[in-house]
């Protein structure tokens, strides 16, 4: 099932039970007046729908669905299932979550169910079958909104022994799972699947250093938690299903969230949704990274669920959006695959943790202020661009890995260098094709790799059974593959590949890497390209040997001075670069120069420009965003001029300029 | 009833059953010496006087009272229920804290007892009451210490219960909690008050964020947590008053303390007292201000119960108060207000946490110290001085307004601006005043504004029930009030006036806020007045809409540039000012400027100087107090001259230089 | 006993039951090939050893002790008892511990036995017999290895109890305690043993400073801790020696690690061992420091039980050891008295924690690594030097004094200075040895100080009965004593000496220190040679009179300016220097060049070098070990010009130069 909007939804969070009936039809006119087309309702009311065990009340869902029906809103319905009421707490106190210090909860916050719990589990089941027996039939619903936000962990008893079953399923013996995490080192061999502990603060948890005591434990664990929410989620979708077979159904992710392996997550949703909530002093690339991977969970357009029209209020400097900004991310969403606009939240509410929390509609309580201004243009000019965007594809050539095992992988290792950060790798190589325009997609492990030129894999710490020959098959028939240091070193257990790195990459890469050096923060090497440029270069650095490849570039300080740091390899009809260690900016924009134009991967435009470029296709049309992120205002590339401006109905003109914050959209 | 004493107590703790009684002949010799007329006992021997549950023991404690009053030293009598004995801990753990991270402690430490503990109720009140019959009678008990700093906070369950009580006798139903909380803000609506949980980490407590999931809840934690020492501190009161009609009681408090208001507190307490502990680096200014605050609890003098002579060995580095520098802040804390001065502590004790804290005895036992030199010195004065500053007022034409519940408020809430500190604020604006020798009282948010000319209102961010209608009186009739961004925001449960910001002083400041943007640290706004002087501002801007007011000064840069940054507005026969912004200190000092003048608001002399001027004023006579705290020699102002240094009984000369730390009392 | 190795053990850990056996022939040929001649084993194979509470299985240690016995390979045998079954924790949740926090752990990491548990205590002796019993009597084991790296605290109640016991045996009575803790102080009274509780942060434990509510309860915890531990060694040991009376027992020690006392375990060891990690920026002069720690233990050589060949894991930053400078290191170890060159480990490990640390033989599996050749390089040479150098004793005119009970007291106190750590101070009067090349032996407090020209005793904060004689004895007969600040405060009970600092060494100082300022990280004073000469000090200012000693250096800056800051008495027939205060580098070296002439110590080798040169002697022989720690090309002093060096057999050439990390030992 895939979401089937009739327009692009524009609307966002609407939790009018906190005020009066009578500010509801304020809303409505309000809503009107911005074209907001679509509202999502019923997140955080559980303790409203079943004050009591026994008990449930929709009398006022009714009435909210009701009016917004009637207003020809579209609505997105959540289940409301991710702060439990506090009775069930009282109750039960197993719904709760232990945290990793081991402290169990109470009441309070959200986000807080064991995920194991079986009395939330009935409890959140039985309420989103009863709301999809109410609802699920009406046409103003047009998605599911499940839960919210997946995310944190449980190391309660519950937990402990699901974990266990969890295991047993995977590992079939304890031989087995003795094996994968090598408990033998440290004398830790089981011998009773009962011997199993969670690895919090109490287990095998280390508070003196970023790893773990046995990594495999905890990644594991990991994998066991996304798995648990996981559960949760197809636990509700299946009692929505039970009655209602036709409205798609998501859950908002957030990202590269780190605790949610979210390409599995996307197998189980109807439609991916996310929430965008940039910083101050987030590099619009990483927007733009986290807009592809969530296009790229399912290779198809998703939803933005939430972003502020204004400000945040939970980071720790919640500075405004400029004028503009507001519009320019919206479409920069759409420009990267999505086909709704929807805020956190419509009002602001009057109390509780978020109430500075950005609203569509002030404390104010008018349409007279700039955001709502600024809401309402968008509104307007989204109404007019109507459904031709909706489901349009991305193409793009180039593919980058990335994969949550990873993820976990190299940063519950302890060793060899602190400052290793999983996003942070992979956002550096992202930004290069960012800033030269080209079109990205974010892929897993296992995607068909054939169709891209180019596949870029960063740290790819831990090579899972098929990646080695599906990469092996991609480079063999001509495709270009980058990867680099910190790659083929460990399997899905966190077990090394012995025999030397990369393991398994090492046929493809051409040669050996023999020891690996870190570089504390105050620390430097230079390196050489063959023809004498030097750069400097940080963090690691492989000491390689070439077995087959060449050297691009050398070191040229350290005890290493003189042996390879960049290598590239003739792999079939193909081509394998390996970065040993971490170049400066101007020097890894130069190597991967050299891999793009071997690989023969274009540019969206053929001008240099500083305005972002995007894509979106269909087979009769190509959709060209052109956004200007920079402070300063800049020429439309010369090959738009002429064409029309979808947003004003006008004509390109050469030289056009796009001021801060300015969008075109480009139909040709 | 106030503290009538005969002279200015001249002392500080004193604890001789560390030592043998040899010992303590020594120091009433030592205490003749010095001219130290009095000694605080009894702070901490509850274990002493009860060592078990069955047992009390007076013999040692009437001892120590007994010698004290043959050497006419006047008596502050603690009841020592700071810290109970280990006996109770192990029969009775419930007397125990739980912290924030939910563990029940152990015996150990002080200011430990859990206060909603009817153990420890039972004990400490029937203690106090036991002293009270043994001592109460005694012409040399001159004042009860109950307790000790309290402090801290307990989330047990008996405390749990108690809140549940608390908040039943607040709110009446269920249905106003929910409101005062917004509770339907993420389903956390309670339908039994059973439900309710302590807000500390395993409930409502956010760990990764400044702020708290539900503010009111915290808040009003923080009230019932202040409410709770203080039924503590009123039990132990009344078990004394009820065989002692007649000595004053006090408990010593500490300053800006966040966590218990002071005010409600002063109250029940029949004098201030406090222990003024200023680190090498603490602003004089942020002293002063202290000073003022507990004078402003009870507006009248209070006592200064502890100050070292010498150094603290809590802090982190425990400079030594230079030559001169003890005695300057003696007359510091007697020029705001301070009728006593007392050490912590009379005779360094030979071991446990605070064996390294200074005392008027060192460890080497002797006179022949610079410490006690220096204390001699100030004990020779103090008795020459005798009664004739005893009880005298200060005046002030300036009112800032102190306030714990916008404290806890301001500090709870989740945005907009991790770094906004509340006393910071306060202080901001109090330290222009003292740097312009200008007479000021901290005054709460009911005190009579009809006395002042200029009420000073920072981040007035919760405004109660009537402070509104005050503040507008006191305009009406000519006042001149200033106030600034973060304030008007919410009412007495954390939630927002709706309808625009500053909500119910929007007619006072004759603005509409329509936003409030955050500055990251590393970020400044630019701001220009009408001359065009321009000037950075830093921290939080407000987007300010005219209704009324005028702008003293605009934004020149960011988005908002042209827009007010400062207004002006007259109201009735006053004026109101709102800083939407802060201001670099240049820029702060000329706006302060202004409004001094708008309220003719005059400096203790008229004459610019670096000195500390203050004045205690009876009916009859004006004390000028003049301190030199500045690193530089100074010259007395001009006015002085020919006028009496009661300090030495010279006549002021012109030209006169007061050299760092000196200090003149000239009476007018 | 003493460990009678028949040549310098070089090897290391080594856990095949890691990989199959199949691998373990490729081990024993590398192993020859490095000239590897033991190997430690049973590490960590508890679980494998004894699968559940009734079963024991010893099959798989007997091949692997039979194979490196066939292969003559001298074998260190652990206990395998410092990580406890699952099933152990699981069955008897009393082993594990509980944290300073307050929580009780699980199953997980290592370390983690509560010293106090009756069930650890019995099956670790158990285990140790069993394996004495059937591996004692082998040629091949030449030393017992017990436990790993004894380390941490417990907190549970049978720690609780058994500390206690302890103090009840320690001081007999409550009232003796209670002066001991001075408990009078805050009325921490206690009239029951059962009272008493452990000072985790559920009791005494202060989280707010540096210090804790009662150094003296936590002084003796520390102290009990260390015992707790040290009796579970012994326990082992004796279990070992009810059936094996003649091979040496040892555990790995870690330096300056500040939880046990070293001094107090080295009595019951027969030889002490240690692991040597620095970390890429470990001063050299520090490593040398803990080489010389350890030799002093037991004043005869040690083993060096634990370095890595290449690099760490744990560490922030782990980076490689440069081309040769794992052989410095080792020679390091060697010149200052290791009779062993043992590496963590032999291979490196597939998975688990440490699978990134270093190891003879890398994930690669071959011998054609940098890392191999340089063990292998090493091997040969140490081969060849065969015995002579094994048993040698390093003779040293200087001794500085470190003991655990000062460096617990100092840091355990709250003030004056939060920076203050006592290995800080004792390294920064050691460097100035270091690199005079001036021999030193790090002593006990109850040390044989005649053997000295020179003792050095900074922050001797605690002064133990009997060290106060022993010193005026070594002064009266001529020797030499340096100390300063912070010294000659308390007893052994933490309770001050009454009556002027530095109590017991006032006489020796000939001084009286009035005061003790503190300076924060920001502040400096200066001082000024009585030549003029005028140098900045930092961290505490001592306030000192003269009693008999003369300045050597004044304050000339700050109130006490023109006050001595470091004095020289005379005494008996020798001389005491008093540093109180921190002086920069240059005049710390300058005092202590007057001090090392006045005390008649030389140098090793006349001229200055900036090579580490070290000495170790037999009646017949001098063996001088010059190591080029420095960056930079370094000529050998030429005294040792035409003299033999033992690795290469080559004559010293004058002029001749060592590179960095170049080594020549020269016998003479």
């Amino acid at each position: 099932m895939k979401a089937d909007f009739k327009h692009i939804l524009y609307g966002g969070d609407y939790n009018p039970n906190q005020w009066p009936e009578a500010v509801w039809k304020e809303d409505m006119e309000l809503f009107d007046k911005a074209r907001i087309n679509s509202a999502t309702v019923n997140v955080f009311s559980w303790a409203k729908l079943q004050p009591s065990e026994e008990r449930y009340d929709f009398e006022e869902l009714d009435k909210v669905i009701e009016m917004l029906g009637k207003n020809h809103k579209d609505i997105v319905l959540a289940t409301s299932t991710a702060a439990m009421p506090a009775w069930m707490f009282r109750k039960y106190p197993e719904v709760a979550r232990t945290d990793y210090a081991g402290r169990h909860h109470k009441f309070g916050q959200r986000q807080n169910a064991c995920p194991n719990s079986p009395v939330y589990q009935r409890y959140a089941a039985k309420l989103a079958q009863k709301l999809a027996k109410r609802y699920g039939h009406l046409d103003s619903v047009v998605c599911w909104h499940i839960n919210n936000e997946y995310s944190g962990e449980c190391y309660c008893e519950n937990c402990e022994k699901a974990f266990r079953v969890w295991l047993r399923k995977k590992y079939g013996t304890l031989k087995a799972l003795n094996e994968a995490w090598n408990t033998e080192f440290w004398g830790h061999t089981l011998y009773d699947w009962e011997e199993i502990v969670l690895p919090n603060a109490l287990g095998e948890g280390l508070e003196w250093c970023s790893g773990t005591a046995f990594a495999g434990i905890s990644i594991d664990y990991a994998r066991f938690n996304s798995d648990s929410m996981l559960e949760n989620f197809k636990m509700e979708r299946n009692a929505i299903r039970s009655v209602d077979q036709k409205t798609p159904v998501t859950t908002n992710l957030m990202g590269t969230f780190k605790q949610l392996d979210y390409f599995k997550w996307a197998k189980e949703m109807d439609v991916v949704s996310w929430d965008n909530y940039p910083s101050y002093d987030t590099p619009v690339s990483l927007t733009a990274m986290q807009h592809d991977l969530m296009r790229g969970l399912k290779q198809q357009p998703f939803m933005l669920m939430e972003q502020t029209p204004s400000q945040q209020n939970w980071q720790p400097y919640n500075s405004l959006k400029k004028p503009g900004q507001m519009r320019a991310q919206s479409y920069q969403a759409i420009a990267h695959g999505a086909d709704t606009i929807q805020f956190f939240q419509l009002r602001r509410s009057v109390g509780g943790c978020e109430k500075f929390h950005g609203a569509v509609i002030a404390h104010a309580g008018t349409d007279n202020t700039r955001v709502f201004r600024e809401v309402t243009q968008l509104g307007t000019e989204l109404e007019e661009l109507g459904d031709q965007i909706l489901g349009t594809a991305n193409p793009a050539d180039v593919g980058i890995l990335f994969d949550w095992d990873n993820y976990w992988a190299l940063e519950f290792t302890s060793g060899p260098h602190k400052d290793l950060k999983y996003v942070d790798q992979i956002h550096r190589h992202y930004k290069f094709f960012y800033e030269k325009n080209i079109a990205v997609d974010m892929i897993p492990r296992d995607a068909d790799f054939s169709k891209y030129k180019l596949i870029v894999a960063p740290v790819l710490y831990m090579v899972h059974q098929g990646v080695k020959e599906a990469l092996e098959a991609f480079v063999k028939k001509g495709g270009v593959l980058v990867t680099g240091f910190m790659s083929g070193i460990v399997g899905e257990s966190d077990n090394v590949y012995l025999g030397g790195y990369p393991g398994p990459l090492r046929d493809l890469a051409g040669i050996w890497v023999e020891e690996i050096d870190a570089l504390a923060p105050e620390q430097k090497n230079s390196v050489k390209f063959k023809d004498g440029t030097e750069f400097t270069s940080t963090m690691l650095c492989d000491l390689i040997h070439l077995e087959g490849a060449e050297s691009m570039a050398d070191y040229s300080s350290n005890f290493y001075a003189g042996t390879p740091a960049v290598t590239k390899n003739s792999y079939g009809k193909g081509t394998v670069y390996y970065l040993g260690t971490q170049p400066e900016d101007c020097a890894f924009t130069r190597m991967m120069d050299c891999i793009v134009k071997e690989a023969a991967v274009k540019s969206l435009v053929d001008e240099r420009t500083s305005l972002e470029v995007t894509v979106r296709k269909t087979k009769e049309n190509t959709f060209y965003f052109l956004i200007n992120f920079s402070k300063e205002e800049t020429v439309v590339p010369q090959c738009f001029a002429g064409m029309q401006n979808l947003l004003t109905g006008e004509t390109v003109s050469r030289q056009e300029i796009l001021k801060p914050f300015e969008v075109e959209i480009i139909k040709k």
